[in-house]
């Protein structure tokens, strides 16, 4: 792929930071952030500004433009992807390394005296807007809001925000009725002595409704928020989707309510000012919960005294808490994905050896099996199907420049999931369609070991998912080895593939304990740059365990798979393995053989059934 | 042990409390920290106001009483032993525990509206206020400052300030002068753009300027302060200690020096004015750098815009990295500290069957083996020697009431340490005289394991200390068992036996990342309440390591034991070792044969050297 260049586009938006029909005064610098106005990770075209700007369109990252630079700070993920996205003008800021310094630091060391840094008020949220405007502050420069997106004024071919009909979800897929989920967050809200609660994230304004959208490409979600007082529900959305006889059913717009389950449906634009107006008729005590996440725009419009900021909101907990409905619905999703992908690597094996199978070929064809499956939606994330030194990109996304033609000299590493009806899938499989190499073997044994380690550690009611993360490093770390991203996150239900309030990662977030209900992935992973990547992904219910002591009856929690996919056994170098692991790797393709396989068989896909019963076939013991 | 009888004193501080004598207007909650005004965790008796007011003793622990309520808040260490000396007004709150609140939360519970909090502005850290005063005042009530301490009020016979004679230490001992610390520290106030440092920490100020005292049993500090210019150098300091003509000459107080490195000693109770004199002479853009830990009372005096606070100071980083000099010193303790224990524990052998060895008697003979070895100061923490179901109390110190015989049917643990001109130790060992059962014996090898695997475990360089905690609990998951301690914590050179700014532990503060040179311990356990207290402590140096891959010249870490003292092979369970723990063990015996073998031969104790050797002879394999 080569790099967007960028010259014009930074030239102008040097002139509009300038501009006073834009700014109120000039500023020396303008932050770029990743998100939208509910700070979500997947974006819609329309608020892709950071790529616009920069050609960067991973899904994380910051642009930060001042006159005299232009700079873009990304994670691990993305260092090889950023680096031939973006031109000469940009410099990569690469997080995680020690010698990176902060976008605040950054900027201290790059400005004149007594700047002033621009962002939009609505894409930055109030947590970071917090923390860089007290190091700028304390460097003599100011933060200052934008109110027009300076981005949004020089790029005029912006796409229209989308504005898609929804899904509604009945009880057999959410197992909570809405109504109930309001009297839960009321309770919450109760405990905490707060009068009103925003919902600003996508995802959690879908899980409250039970309804579903297709806004934002991979995540069924809608642009809306809502704003819950303790008698009223006032839902912020836009176009006709409202008209929608079963969205009006779903909701019982036009039924007799008691009030305080009475929706008002307003216009998706009036919610800083509604919200303005609940501000400035507060009484003394009476608090507003919001995420610290939400933007600095919507909590600014409730004063100070009065706002009860959280990491995680209510909804947010809640909804990571599957419930059984959700989690049947979870396992349902996970076999039918499984299919999909047994029938996928049945074909690749067949094909690569023809030499015609490339990256996005294999990527179109998982696609194309996952959509025969019941209840499929939409994939939910790109695609990353990629071979040889393209595995080493960790968010690689096959396009034309980079495609690459899978072959059976090099590994192949497919990351993809999707969004059915009843779940949200998301698996990793590393495969060699030849003979791989013994310093091959040797990698992806230790990546296995640290699957395995997370997906069967046991440990205690209200650990940490952060406690885990090194379980899935230790045997990478034995040999010198490593990979610069987390270990897992959180996976929706029907919903975003990443979702808070848990993961397992070696970055000290502020994580919710792990309960039994939540759904996280184990990814552990090795990457060769310029050679080969290779991961090993499944999605994991936390479950409780049974210990030989129990923990005193505090009990104990650990995973279960969820993902049922054969893991390459021609990868594995059984030397490397403990008995402990090898009776993992047979258990885990007994339950993939006895699921999977009965589905195989009732859908009648014997071929691709035949395929996993050979995949399956128990480790030897070493002698 | 009997609860400290509180009704009167609490009906004292209670009207205190109101009397304007010695409060601006009344206070309704007061709280009393652990710490003094350098917040040490040991402290001087005459600064021991919370054991004053609670009986509770503990090293760590926060008292907060209020007109109806007294609670004390301590860390799983302490439960069992602060329910034993607090009398019944006072409520015990087990932090780390899931429904415990927080101070914070508690007194918002508790206290009428608009109440006053009221608290030492010396004692209390500038973080915790500022985190306890914007919860406080986000409910409604206000944080007040309360300049005399209202304890001391009270305090009748309250003891005096300690002022004890300094003891000077040679580049031999320290491996740097204090005055290339002084230049060091300098040209990190440079890199960061301040004027000013404050030294508040009295193991700083012990080790900036290579001195040592006694004013606080177990550490070998002295109460003082510093606050270091660009250009000057105050040392704020009571009593006769400067007459001391080795401390002149070493501080040079009475050369001819380049005036920046001429020291001004001034009396210790003017660093308040002296700071605010600082601070009110300080030009636009001049930074004074303090610790965020510091005391509200001096951080106050430096108006908010000219601070500059870091959770950890450039002395508190350097001093945790030991030089070659400091290093040396350690291993030379550690051999001697070996050779005390292994004179022990050869006593105790012949000595508990006959019934006569109490825990205070160990503990004595502990300390007199130690005090024969050369360089010996004092020991580095009150000994914890504890058996059978006083093993339970994670930080028992035996006292009369409570002194319990040790026997061949129960299991002994002593954690003991010891502070030596040239390093400070820290081990524990849990030793059986009789024959342990078979449920002892697994618990002990599940802590050995957790031991072995902090102790070998490899990890690229820049990893932080809190991901290795996992490691030591994983084979107590495993079977449901678990212990609420951290696994270590950072060990000073002839100073504090607790020091940061590293550590081992699942709380999530925010630890520097390990670097070679830097000394933490390694203590994994395991207590049944009622029953016993197992733990395995080594004092180990962060290493380089040698890996197959290397990280990619990112390069990695190990840990190498100072501790070099027998661990019990009685207590192993072989069974449950892999080969590569047995190992790690064989070599670690071969190891204390070697080193501390030598050391008992050449100091002539035959008996406890032929102790050693049956002490380590290697664990044989298993069929």
């Amino acid at each position: 792929m080569s790099p967007k260049i960028t010259t014009e586009l930074l030239k102008q938006l040097r002139q509009v930071m300038k501009n006073p029909r834009y700014v109120q005064e000039p500023v020396q610098a303008y932050i770029v952030p990743s998100g939208d106005a509910h700070q979500s990770e997947y974006i819609a075209p329309c608020d892709c500004r950071r790529a616009f700007i920069s050609g960067f369109d991973g899904s994380a990252g910051t642009a930060i433009v001042t006159e005299q630079h232009a700079a873009m700070w990304t994670d691990g993920r993305y260092f090889l992807q950023a680096a031939h996205q973006m031109d000469s003008n940009w410099t990569l800021m690469k997080m995680g390394l020690k010698d990176t310094p902060t976008q605040e630091d950054w900027l201290v060391s790059v400005l004149p005296e007594g700047s002033k840094v621009g962002v939009d008020p609505f894409i930055i949220p109030a947590d970071q807007w917090k923390r860089m405007s007290k190091v700028l502050r304390s460097a003599g420069h100011d933060l200052v809001p934008v109110k027009g997106n300076l981005i949004d004024t020089i790029w005029t071919d912006c796409p229209q925000r989308p504005c898609k009909p929804l899904i509604t979800l009945d009880l057999s897929y959410t197992g909570v009725s809405w109504r109930d989920k309001i009297v839960a967050l009321r309770s919450k809200m109760a405990e905490r002595k707060v009068m009103w609660f925003v919902v600003t994230a996508l995802d959690e304004v879908a899980w409250l409704f039970n309804l579903r959208g297709s806004d934002v490409e991979y995540n069924p979600v809608f642009f809306a928020y809502a704003i819950i007082g303790v008698n009223t529900i006032r839902l912020f959305i836009d176009g006709d989707r409202m008209m929608d006889p079963a969205v009006r059913e779903h909701l019982q717009l036009d039924s007799t309510l008691e009030p305080e389950f009475k929706i008002q449906v307003m216009p998706y634009g009036s919610i800083l000012s509604e919200l303005q107006a609940v501000g400035a008729g507060l009484s003394p005590k009476e608090k507003v919960w919001l995420s610290d996440k939400a933007s600095y725009a919507l909590t600014e419009a409730i004063p100070k005294a009065y706002r009860y900021l959280t990491p995680y909101t209510p909804i947010c907990i809640a909804k990571a808490v599957k419930n059984a409905a959700e989690t049947e619905g979870m396992r349902r999703a996970h076999i039918k994905d499984a299919v999909a992908l047994c029938e996928l690597f049945n074909w690749l094996e067949k094909e690569v050896p023809k030499g015609t199978v490339t990256e996005i070929v294999a990527a179109d064809k998982a696609e194309e099996f996952r959509s025969q499956q019941k209840d499929f939606v939409e994939l939910s994330f790109a695609t990353i199907s990629s071979t040889g030194p393209n595995g080493a990109i960790i968010h690689y996304k096959p396009v034309r420049e980079t495609n690459r033609t899978l072959s059976v000299n090099e590994i192949y590493l497919l990351d993809s999931g999707a969004q059915y009806k009843d779940g949200t899938t998301d698996v990793t499989r590393t495969m060699h369609f030849g003979t791989p190499s013994a310093y091959e073997k040797e990698c992806f044994t230790y990546v296995l070991k640290g699957h395995i380690a997370v997906s069967a550690a046991i440990f205690p009611n209200g650990t940490k998912g952060h406690l885990l993360d090194s379980f899935a490093r230790s045997a990478l770390w034995d040999c010198g080895l490593d990979y610069l991203h987390g270990t897992g996150h959180g996976v929706g239900s029907f919903l975003n593939v990443h979702e808070g309030p848990c993961g397992i990662s070696y970055k000290t977030f502020a994580d919710e304990p792990l309960e039994a209900g939540m759904i996280v992935s184990d990814e552990p992973g090795y990457y060769e740059d310029g050679s080969f990547g290779i991961r090993i992904e499944n999605v994991v219910l936390v479950i409780p365990a049974e210990t030989k002591y129990n923990f005193k009856n505090r009990g104990s929690l650990t995973f279960e798979p969820l993902t049922l996919v054969p893991i390459q056994t021609k990868m594995i170098d059984v030397n490397l393995l403990t008995e402990k692991e090898r009776n993992w790797v047979n258990e885990y393709h007994q339950k993939c053989r006895e699921v999977v396989g009965a589905e195989l068989e009732r859908q009648g896909r014997h071929e691709a059934l035949r395929w996993l019963l050979r995949e399956t076939e128990p480790l030897a013991r070493v002698q």
